[in-house]
């Protein structure tokens, strides 16, 4: 695929000129004499700025959550700014919020998780209890089933941020709830557990106790440091690969139960209903999904030339096997490559070159997981959901690329 | 290792108190009453913090890179605080900071990267050129080669941080030194590549074609966003596995040469001074590591019982094969859990489980790396590299724990 990128390059770079030359030619000539060449005139030559005890980003850099207009700040969303994130982890300062009551604030010193229910022994962990627990460390995404939701009506609005963006991954930290609920002693009748956060309306949902056996974390830290207040600190459920709320944050208690509890959250929301009326429940798991992040809707394409297209895929399944990318509005698509590792419920970094010809065109991207499950076409997905769901779209999103090099959504 | 975990974590929990039960009861009980129970007088019933725009951490996390008193606080290091961080990522605001001539500021918009010198066509590229080229993302370890130089001479001094800390894992995203090389058109003749860097004193490395062909990347990103500015911003170049300065920060130039500069840093500095009276030059590599983070230097075991050993691994020869520990001063070792994906030139976290039984004891760990390198004692390795280097240090490192907990350097 990167074979003839070098023919196509052309385009994108430029002859050197003669600032580049006396650039060249001025090569540590400000550390050994007092003059500078006139091209090194915006080079620094006097000591830049002090080390620090916690750095800080470029002040040229404003990429950021976009946060809606909202009546009550602190019942709302925000979105990870895919266009200007690169590879697979996202900044926890640009991780997608999306709060029930706001993000309380929660001394760690006093918070204490509470396991109990159908359990032998029920039991208090403080935060040091639980630090000193055997952990893992893996790298997931979390995602909103709420995610490209306005694509449901509206495809044709919006950017990959404002479309796309409820969706963010991160290196968590913390202890497999397999070894909590052994500790505690798990009885055969609890086939549920009521995960329960500690915001102000105390959200909380039920899970299959099988899921969160098999992956379930409680989480103290995201990318390396302690999770943040937004993502829940001190201690976050991470159930990898199913919808955002599940992953209930400020967790403060997990109850073992013999059946779902029928939670607000998932009776009255995150449900989806379909073409017959009936509601599907539970659809804890996030299908495989893939958006083309570059270029994307509201930005421009610099000109003819080489360009290297790239976007994000994920599945609630495992690994993504395959994501293909067409350019010609769906007629022919090629496997893009994807960027290793590839893990499982995480991000993956799609790549392809591209040569643009400065005629308009659609450009799409198409993932497959390693279950076979293969990301329908928005036709596909509204004939067999229908249109009167909020959640859980994951239709193949197209870009318009026009002459001019403007792209929009379609 | 972890089969009888649970007899032994009995130390660590709390049988449910007459708290916890009154919290498990007031289940909810704040979003549908008005009354609240005493017990959870402490949770919010109100409203959190609003979403934003840039995510902070919480108030109560006060973790920071630990800054010595400089003289000139432009030139010197910073310190990643290695017992405080978890998994394989350092957050960017936590990576180390080695300044020679402090952090430029340097407008995006105007920096650009000229390649040069023995090459068919020289070319400048600006960051937007580079942002079109194609692309890569890897998880790698920087390390300062001067990283645990103090153990040359005083082991017993210093924390994981002060001792350690000259050494960060960042997911990285960038082009291929490999690509803009073909691009220019590289002559046989150039065997190496001088790289520069924007900062005052014109930071440069000479370095050997081979190796940034095939690991080199110019990075525009690290952990998804753009690269900070200790760390480089706008570009760095990123020699995996290579010591800490060869990975120049705020990079201007690529000029390929046939033969080695003997810069400044690699005469005068960053050599190593053999028992003979000789010294070694380009020592590159970053050779096999490993260190105990929890418990370590200055931190305090909590009480007798179930503990998790946890430290980092790492190699610039590619990945971590094993990682041994011992926790009765060396008598015996067994091999640690190591955190999957191990990838090569990156931090691999380490565990294992551990019970104290209060006594006085010595832990330590081993690395090796799939060259078959072991990580050496401080004995072999100062009877190979005498006593006069200021770099490379790689010895294995020992902690103590004192009966009342306390944990010393040895």
């Amino acid at each position: 695929m990167r074979s003839n990128w070098k023919q196509r390059l052309k385009a994108t770079k430029k002859a050197i000129d003669r600032r580049g030359l006396l650039a060249a030619a001025g090569l540590t000539a400000a550390c050994s004499s007092g003059t500078k060449p006139a091209a090194e005139e915006e080079m620094p030559s006097e000591l830049g700025s002090a080390v620090s005890a916690y750095g800080e980003r470029s002040k040229f850099e404003t990429t950021k959550r976009l946060v809606p207009d909202l009546k009550r700040p602190q019942i709302g969303s925000t979105t990870t700014p895919l266009a200007d994130t690169e590879g697979m982890i996202t900044p926890a300062s640009l991780h997608f919020e999306r709060h029930h009551a706001g993000v309380p604030e929660i001394d760690p010193a006093k918070h204490t998780l509470l396991v109990h229910g159908l359990v032998e022994r029920p039991t208090v962990f403080t935060l040091e209890d639980l630090k000193r627990l055997p952990s893992v460390s893996r790298i997931h995404f979390v995602e909103c089933s709420g995610n490209s939701g306005r694509e449901w009506k509206s495809p044709g609005a919006g950017d990959v941020q404002k479309g796309f963006g409820l969706a963010s991954c991160s290196e968590w930290t913390g202890v497999p709830v397999k070894l909590l609920l052994e500790e505690v002693g798990r009885k055969a009748e609890g086939k549920w557990v009521l995960a329960e956060g500690a915001d102000a309306c105390r959200m909380f949902r039920s899970l299959p106790v099988e899921k969160v056996i098999s992956d379930g974390i409680v989480v103290y830290a995201q990318n390396g440091e302690a999770i943040r207040p937004s993502q829940g600190y001190p201690l976050r459920l991470l159930v990898p690969g199913y919808e955002g709320n599940t992953n209930v944050k400020w967790l403060r208690q997990l109850k073992v139960v013999d059946q779902a509890y029928m939670a607000k959250d998932e009776t009255s929301k995150y449900t989806d209903l379909m073409p017959d009326g009936k509601a599907r429940m539970f659809t804890f798991v996030m299908d495989a999904k893939s958006v083309i992040t570059t270029p994307s809707g509201g930005r421009k394409v610099g000109g003819p030339g080489f360009h290297e297209i790239r976007g994000l895929a994920w599945t609630g399944r495992g690994r993504i096997e395959k994501v293909e990318v067409s350019v010609d509005g769906g007629k022919t698509w090629k496997a893009a490559e994807l960027q290793e590792p590839r893990l499982p419920m995480a991000f993956t970094r799609f790549r392809m070159a591209w040569e643009w010809d400065g005629q308009p065109v659609e450009i799409m991207s198409r993932a497959t997981d390693e279950s076979g499950y293969v990301q329908p076409s928005r036709e596909e997905l509204t004939a067999a959901r229908g249109m009167n769901s909020n959640y859980h779209y994951n239709g193949i999103k197209a870009w318009r690329v026009k002459a001019g090099g403007e792209v929009e959504s379609v």
